[in-house]
């Protein structure tokens, strides 16, 4: 399944027999705001894995509906990056939220079945950023995707990073997930992961490694890994 | 008049003439992620004036309407105080939205006539926040809101500050706004405003003299000053 599991009830015309008001992180996953996390925060912030946080942080945002991880992703990515998306958003104003994203695959469809990674990169170019998408193998291991990490996070200039993962390998309850990476923290070699549904989760470190085995779990709706997709509004160069 | 300006053109029928991608801040406030909002930021956590930050910047959001400043400013604070709203909002999740704030005034007519103080404090009541409401004047000088700053923004534990003030005081276009804030910086005398149109502003640093003095401009809908609120989630003391 592409879509994302916070979705599953949300499909249904009859309301859920239980509901929740957000879910405990596995332990080893530090929540930004805890006592570990801002310790991780604050060190990545001297040693320089926080360069490009605040560009995205700035813009984080919690995704317009429980299927849509992928579009509250991109919604955060695109104006972080400063995209103007020449259209109207609401009132005299141009800006990037969910409802603009109507590109490669119908709103409703999405709401359905979600998004893969490659249609979520098909989106993110027909929104105007530049785009380099990436799956675990043989030629992308898991040092490579620590190098476009630390690249991304230790540039101050506007790139992020969006990584897709199977939440259940990380021991989160759902599965096929997106997100931003808001930084890195080299001592733990951990990024900090800004969870669009952030009614359930709040942004939380996750080490390099396990994010990396998260990534190898096949997308059923494809058969392939999933993967990473680095951003960037210009026509500077991106990691390869 | 007390709706957010970014609203006007939105109440009409017709698009709008011109249409907006962010609109430049005055030159004495610093966006955060300048050089010289990163550098008071990272002086502010070294020196404990962010400890409430990651709390509320991780529940910084975009005001879901251009009239919405008020909406959008309880709904930051709702979730960062990590209120439960006790009702369903998407799926089987439950989350403060700002159609989830249908208390103290009908919706629709906060889209035509924006909230007052006085209306954001009962409005945050009703969604199960404490709140202490002040407003300049001779009992509450601009050495007693700064002592408010520090106490919220220096402590650990969920409470945040509200402000209600003229733009147009601080030099931006537009008028009365609300925003919650992120932070102090003790040697400039700043606090971090969160601002929630984002699609105009970025978080900016803004003297404590210079927001007082925009808190003292009436609000043409009630006669009164404006002004601050903070909001606690327990029973536990409340700056007075």
């Amino acid at each position: 399944m592409a879509i994302c599991n916070e979705t599953r009830p949300a499909l249904s015309a009859q309301p859920p027999d239980r509901t929740f008001y957000m879910r405990p992180l596995p332990s080893e996953q530090p929540a930004l705001d805890s006592e570990t996390g801002r310790r991780l925060f604050a060190e990545a912030l001297i040693d320089g894995g926080m360069a490009s946080y605040f560009k995205i942080a700035q813009q984080f945002h919690t995704q317009s509906e429980p299927a849509y991880c992928s579009l509250g992703t991109l919604v955060c990515a695109l104006n972080a990056l400063g995209i103007d998306p020449a259209r109207q958003w609401k009132g005299p104003w141009r800006w990037f939220s969910e409802e603009l994203l109507d590109c490669c695959k119908p709103l409703e469809e999405i709401r359905l079945v979600g998004l893969s990674l490659d249609e979520v990169a098909c989106l993110a170019r027909c929104s105007g950023a530049q785009v380099a998408l990436h799956r675990p193998g043989s030629e992308y291991g898991v040092e490579r995707f620590r190098e476009h990490v630390i690249e991304i996070a230790t540039r101050n200039e506007p790139a992020v990073l969006i990584v897709n993962y199977s939440r259940r390998t990380l021991g989160q309850t759902g599965d096929g997930h997106f997100s931003p990476i808001g930084g890195y923290h080299a001592a733990s070699d951990s990024v900090l992961v800004l969870d669009t549904a952030r009614f359930k989760y709040p942004p939380h470190w996750v080490p390099v490694e396990s994010l990396f085995a998260a990534m190898q779990a096949l997308d059923d709706a494809t058969g392939l890994p999933r993967g990473w997709i680095a951003l960037h509004s210009r026509a500077t160069s991106l990691p390869n």
